[in-house]
């Protein structure tokens, strides 16, 4: 039995790229077929990249393969790797998209190693040469020594992670709400004060949407443990939520 | 042999929403791959997401599963169901998204029960921690009784049914077509003499879009049974078709 | 072990169109669960549908079947075809979008028959009542004979190949690359001087995107062997290269 894969990458849906991706791994072994795949990266954002595949990871069972292909210095000398973070699998460009996946995981349940990229790559689309092969290979039993046997350790990005309170909107969603780089474990346990950016402010903290007054913005820990700036039944960015990029702080209650 | 499920949702294809979804399915089993989804319902449209979910089961194999996840009051009191409905299985917030469904099929063939919420379910994603996870139970092999013993009779929304000729759009495709809740059926074997709406009429009807005159609007029954006023090459939408929420109203030749 | 289908498609995402091609897949057979779509064709535009056709053909494993269905003259006389083309197989209508998957075939390689509409298609979706259910037996091992026994000559675009180095852009991808009708294949070895088109041109040649210097557009062999126009970081379409239907000129160097 085979093990999932989902991708996470910045390619959109209105070209084959995404596609072919499932097929380079049928090329592996065509009976994979419990893929799917998340193509809404905003082109190149590594940050909102990381989010995805940390949100996704969370919601595989144990072996699942994430494979991230937000890759803009493809064909340059940018490494790639392989990865076991907490029981799932990671492979991608090391660029930092594996930054949540890798730092949240148990030290003892991580390892990372070197990706060679095959000879006959091409100088464009390592996804469908390098990525998703490898992906595959992961799936249908290949160990992660198999792939590489020189350990690296990943690139972290320092945005990912929250000093002092002061984080980032690392993705919009669909629904208008500003996901932050604050996550419910920056609380330690203490309750929510204010969440502040530039020109807005709240403090109001709820349990789920439907808590949200009409017309007002409200902090709601979302269904990754990320904080949401948030509203209900209309995009919280129309109503003064900060923008993808934004820089947010946060300030705990004493 | 499991049954294939398709999901129905507002989720949109630029967050990990969706693919959690199917990662939800392979936590129950990681063997259940025919999978397929359509995410563009607009943001809390019930009545949309009702009109596909029709759509879809129509085209489903029997035994075949709807997951319905438009649920702008997820996480609150609002009741969850499973369902069959003339062969096919539904699952999702009893909003009236099984709307059509339920009523088009043989009294004898429907059955609803309520779902209860997982204990661990999170207050924002009940289609991950929920639908998702009874979807992929009743596709291996649950029986609805498995799922929930209460039996329910499930919400229908007024607006799916025309009264004396009045109808809505209830959805835009992706051509510019504009789908109403006038459905062959109510045609009771006439023919149409008129459909009308604010600021514009028609009493062309075709067979098939290709037999629309350039740069006019016409009446088509599409691929799920209801009418659309439609146009060729470009949207009809652009034509002067009403938008979607526009009122319509039928009338018949005598 | 079934062959995998991908559907090539201007549906778009944000209707059940999509999903139903996968569900008429399911209908004649449950286990066929080696599916990917590419739906972001635009509306009608068949050239930019073979281009996309040829692309993910390339990608796919030996005896992989595309399913093309941009098919603008749906439920008129136009002819359906189902084809062998070195090593893979194709289901859609006699447009034209098989053209370069056909012409770049080895003749040994090629054969095509006319599919038969089924008595019970509708007349305004034979993506969902006609070819998804020819890809479907094909992928479960049906011959090109039992689902057609006349061989026809596919219809092949004329603006699709060539002549005297005037090409045209058949695709800007999601990254704002825009994709030419010209071909390595149409260097025959040499190397390329200029791409111009109205309003610009550029003698800039790279290997990949990221050797593009920053705010200028250079000329890439993308992934399918297609020359683009493309930038790196942001689209290419914003710096000058020029808009989807434009036509290009190719001089090559002496």
């Amino acid at each position: 039995m085979h093990a999932p894969i989902v991708f996470v990458t910045d390619f959109g849906s209105d070209d084959t790229y995404a596609a072919a991706l499932a097929a380079a791994c049928w090329r592996v072994d065509p009976t994979l077929t419990a893929l799917a795949g998340m193509h809404g990266v905003p082109p190149g954002d590594v940050l909102a990249g990381a989010y995805h595949v940390k949100a996704i990871a969370q919601a595989l069972p144990p072996g699942g393969v994430v494979c991230a292909v937000v890759d803009p210095a493809v064909g340059t000398a940018r490494q790639a790797i392989a990865a076991e973070c907490g029981g799932v699998r990671f492979v991608g460009p090391d660029n930092g998209l594996i930054s949540w996946l890798w730092a949240e995981a148990e030290l003892s349940g991580r390892r990372s190693v070197a990706l060679a990229a095959p000879s006959n790559a091409s100088a464009t689309f390592h996804g469908r040469d390098m990525f998703a092969p490898a992906a595959a290979r992961l799936a249908t039993g290949a160990s992660l020594a198999e792939l590489g046997n020189a350990e690296v350790r990943p690139l972290l990005r320092d945005d990912a992670f929250v000093r002092d309170g002061h984080g980032v909107v690392c993705a919009v969603d669909h629904f208008g709400n500003a996901i932050t780089t604050l996550r419910h474990a920056d609380l330690r346990g203490r309750a929510v004060y204010e969440v502040e950016w530039r020109g807005g402010r709240t403090t109001r903290v709820v349990r789920t949407y439907a808590d949200i007054p009409d017309g007002e913005i409200a902090v709601v820990v979302g269904s990754a443990g990320h904080l949401e700036i948030a509203a209900r039944g209309q995009p919280a960015t129309a109503l003064g939520a900060p923008p993808r990029g934004a820089a947010v702080r946060l300030t705990l209650q004493p």
